[in-house]
């Protein structure tokens, strides 16, 4: 059982590491797990795929919204959907956090279930291999996330063809709703986040509030995409429209989607959706759970909707938008 | 050319980065380097060595004290340290920054040529795969490191056996007596970190604050141990007691350390020494660098010196000596 007072500073790193391990999900490729200098992981085909990204608490997180649960649910999540945007399987996770020493041991707990559930569900036989615990001020979770090509060439940004097909998987849109509704509505009289506020949104607003605290992407779809034939892919998590740009930019070719297709302009330009976007030869079966949303077409590279250039200002750039502000 | 006066807020990432990535060591096991969702780097012997580690400024490190150049190069190091206590070749990094808006354009060069040289000069070939730049109120700096077996089993810290020879590469107690100096003399009448009083330590105490500020890890030791049949090894980084302890305990042994062997008494507890602490079968030759400080003997678990117990407390304890202090 746990105690609410029990903090890192009180039980110290050690006791610490030895209540969080047990809750930390195994992966299946660990050849030599936690508790040596380093992990030894396993890479079938010779070679493996590794990325990194970094949930910082006040521009990426307020604890006021997200719960320990889904701070590690979203940490594993929006790593395990960089690996996908290859065209590999998820195998494994590695986990800096940097908390602060007042930090409830409870709380570190809930950050371990949520990476757990969330490779659980996310990429079956994914887990945490080994990690880093430091302390600061400020709440910060590293991860570095690997997977493996399978023997498959990997699914770049710089694959487009003019005529392939464009096509998205995952929510578009409904990530940044989540962070509209918090913003508008998940604070208290003077603006600040609040997770009494924020808890009236639900039900209601579940959906929303779950793409943009404890997303779910379509994890396996990046696999299929590669299977099916993919020229190009990758992770949709600054805006369709400024990610949709950096892949034409990398392929040297015109995105036109269509905004019927797209759907919301809140879908164009709202980060942190986790989708896949990726292009497919034009007589390509799409792969389940891909919707086609434009067509490459030669031209200056850049990004078009409905065959008209679209300045993708409004994407989520966390250097202009962040604030500073922490709840 | 840089101007002092440009900022991580004032160029954006995308600049920034652009900025940084010319400066990085390239990796010649990188198959695909930085610049899409992920990297894919190579694997010959179908497994990787993975470890991570954060310095978190205030606890790891003073702005005074510390040029960007050799916390790249310290980031560097205590990583490489850990892949080569595996008794791998280090191969490529991934680097997490996360860093105030204000941050300088030509610190974060800094640091990136840090990062470079430090990979030049202990681990040739090694270079930089992939990272992510966020920002933050508190200076962060997470490493994960990798490393290639090259068909050999990693070497454990749970292999000692009774009989063997406990042995060490590379210097102990510098880095800790380098710490000593800088808070001792290296700070202002208020007792805060200054660069003018720590410059005022130089040269005659370059040795102890190399080791601490930019250490030089025996990189290339890890590899020979292995194959000179060393039976456990770890990175000497809380004290040789207290990592000692460990390595005692992780293999069922009592090591017993000659306090004349080992040296100083800050050689048994300092921290941050980055040095290999070995076992070798009895009738080994020690692999160049390595030299005999103790033996393997039956018994409870423990660290001993000259054949008593010693408690190893006095080691560096980054919870307990956490002050929060930050210069």
């Amino acid at each position: 059982m746990t105690h609410p007072d029990e903090t890192l500073a009180s039980l110290g790193e050690s006791a610490v590491l030895r209540r969080i391990f047990p809750r930390l999900p195994d992966a299946a490729s660990a050849l030599l797990g936690p508790g040596d200098d380093a992990a030894v992981v396993a890479a079938p085909d010779g070679r493996f795929v590794v990325t990194t990204d970094t949930l910082v608490h006040g521009p990426d997180f307020r604890m006021a919204w997200s719960s320990p649960y889904q701070l590690g649910w979203k940490a594993a999540a929006s790593n395990l959907a960089d690996v996908a945007a290859m065209g590999a399987r998820p195998t494994a996770l590695v986990v800096a956090l940097v908390a602060p020493t007042a930090t409830g041991v409870h709380w570190l707990e809930g950050l371990a279930d949520g990476l757990r559930e969330g490779c659980a569900a996310l990429a079956p036989g994914c887990g945490v291999v080994g990690g880093d615990l430091s302390v600061s001020e400020q709440l910060t979770i590293a991860v570095t996330a690997f997977g493996d090509l399978e023997g498959r060439p990997p699914v770049l940004r710089s694959g487009a063809r003019a005529g392939d097909v464009v096509a998205v998987c995952g929510e578009l849109g409904l990530a940044a709703r989540g962070l509209e509704l918090l913003f508008a509505r998940g604070v208290d009289a003077a603006g600040a986040p609040d997770a009494v506020a924020a808890a009236s949104l639900r039900p209601a607003f579940d959906r929303e509030l779950d793409a943009q605290l404890a997303p779910s992407p379509p994890i396996g779809a990046g696999v299929r995409a590669a299977l099916g034939g993919a020229t190009a892919m990758m992770d949709v998590s600054d805006g369709l429209a400024l990610d949709g740009r950096r892949l034409a930019e990398a392929s040297g070719v015109v995105l036109d989607l269509s905004s019927e297709a797209v759907g919301s302009p809140l879908a164009l330009t709202g980060g942190e959706d986790h989708a896949l976007l990726a292009t497919f030869p034009a007589d390509a079966a799409l792969p389940s759970g891909f919707s086609p949303i434009g067509r490459v077409l030669v031209g200056t590279p850049s990004l078009h909707v409905d065959g008209r250039p679209f300045d993708p200002r409004g994407g989520w750039d966390p250097y202009a938008d962040w604030d500073g502000g922490v709840g």
